[in-house]
């Protein structure tokens, strides 16, 4: 018989999480009820986001609760329905929670074409991060042909697809990552016209104006920290900052402190916009559409890192917090 | 026979500037040559801007060089004219440098209409201050009615304006100003909602939250620092940073640290945007008729405060830099 697993929130992290910080609990798998579907999950997704959610602070999502089933995105099989909207065999995407099987009244989730791509790429490129990446770029940040584009976190799942997206729009990219391995991707696969190692590079700025020659007219921040601080100096007037993220600052259990940033916005006209992917919510079905518009064109590419087992996800979220993945990082729970 | 008086840079001030960074050169009062005007200087204008032309540093305007005469604004009085555009008797405002005649050429120069309000107004209400204030609060802001508009350096020149709009446009105007007496003026006698004074208040957060009950939607800021730090985390979600100055900054020699403030655009989706008034440049004609109209309907009020004589502007300059005025400081240079 099948054994239902879920991971909760054992205890608050200070500072990077361990795994100790969640708790797998097994039980029956859950049925049906009326109105609901059961579908057994086959891939989670970890991200970035995560780390704030098992904070306990107020942001713009409730956070978990101790004891409470751990949050996040993930890809299921529906094996039973009691709802019209959907039947068995149907592949569904939605805020599954860290567990091997979801029964829901199945709002917010969508069903997935599995002809279009492998049905993993429902949380990452034609998903979530895919989003992510096209409204940030492209109305956050409104990068022109012609203009530079610099990401940070570029090896990420947003951010290599940010660089792509840039490349389409006709803007010099360069990206920022944590290994020689992944800059190679970055330009030797992706496209990308230059990318460095902040682990081996010490003065930012000075690289940053060797690979930027003519500045840097859009930002697109996935780390935040001292990159930023650089970037940001670097920005030609006018420039536009589309803050996605600040990863590096996740962990702190304080503010951390930086240079203030502020007297650059006068002098340059610098705008920065902090931005959720639910605010277009009302424009996901254009998002979605282009992406795999470019995708099946071959204009987009990525990369998935799999991690194996339901009992992997802690260690997978931890190992993305700590920059190990190269683009997408994902655990296959079951075939 | 008249003397031109003309105060240069002497040397570049390391913190707050002190009267012997600048020298007073007199000599012959100079031509109009063929196509110039020649004028009188009745009032020049002291602005914390003029603190970054004198840095040696590269910003959106050239520094001023040792041995150059001091950049500032000016209104005066045509003597004589080779310039068809200008007759003598005309009163024009332009950048004049800080002297009390200059010769021109007219270009960048502007006839004020001495019928419409002093001609004094034109270096503040009806001049850059009035034109910063309207652009950088309603197009940078865009605040809308019923949101609480936070102003830092509320009793400056540019500041007291700002609220005034937000007041026009139907907002809570909360003000942060240097003195109880400058507090009082906003509250009293310009309409602001309310006003604190930063130099008795220890919690900048904890008074915001008294004062802004509902949050902060605009926040314009002409300080930065650590009013600025307060102002930002008690923004909502969708907020806006209009940022003017930092002047609380502007004597660093080196650039200060504070907290990172990003993480905070993210979870609540700010947005900051520096601005310069002369980005708007094309759009003068509107702001100076919608001011002048305001002004006419007693919708807008101002004060002005003088002080006397060519060999006085430099001490003005830096009372300015201080926080010793309430609303626009200028000095009368002729009758």
């Amino acid at each position: 018989m099948a054994t239902h697993s879920r991971w909760v929130l054992a205890s608050r992290p200070s500072g990077m999480p361990e795994e100790a910080n969640f708790r797998l609990e097994q039980g029956p798998v859950p049925e049906a009820k009326q109105g609901e579907l059961l579908a057994e999950i086959l891939y989670l997704t970890v991200d970035p986001y995560m780390r704030g959610r098992i904070k306990n602070a107020a942001s713009y999502a409730k956070p978990v609760e101790i004891g409470e089933l751990m949050q996040g995105g993930g890809v299921g099989r529906v094996i039973a329905s009691n709802n019209p909207k959907f039947a068995p065999g149907d592949i569904v995407e939605g805020m599954t929670g860290w567990q091997s099987h979801v029964a829901t009244d199945g709002k917010g989730y969508r069903k997935v074409d599995p002809s279009l791509a492998p049905v993993s790429t429902a949380l990452g490129i034609l998903g979530m991060p895919g989003l992510t990446a096209y409204f940030g770029l492209l109305d956050v940040g409104q990068p022109k042909a012609g203009e530079t584009v610099l990401v940070s976190g570029a090896a990420g799942a947003v951010g290599s697809l940010v660089g792509q997206i840039g490349k389409i729009t006709g803007c010099r990219v360069v990206g920022i990552a944590g290994a020689d391995d992944k800059c190679r991707w970055l330009t030797e696969e992706l496209g990308f016209d230059a990318a460095f190692n902040y682990k081996t590079v010490a003065d930012y700025r000075a690289k940053l104006r060797e690979l930027c020659p003519n500045g840097i007219d859009v930002y697109f921040d996935n780390v935040g920290g001292t990159i930023t601080d650089a970037a940001i100096a670097e920005m030609n007037q006018f420039g536009r900052i589309s803050i996605c993220g600040q990863i590096s600052g996740y962990n702190a259990d304080k503010p951390e402190t930086g240079p203030r940033l502020l007297f650059h916005f006068v002098v340059r006209r610098l705008r920065a916009q902090g931005f959720l992917v639910f605010d277009f919510f009302d424009r996901y079905p254009e998002g979605l559409r282009q992406m795999a518009a470019w995708l099946s064109e071959g204009k987009l590419k990525y990369r998935e890192q799999f991690d194996y087992g339901i009992e992997r996800v802690p260690a997978a979220f931890i190992a993305m917090l700590e920059g190990q993945n190269t683009g997408k990082m994902l655990v296959k729970v079951a075939d």
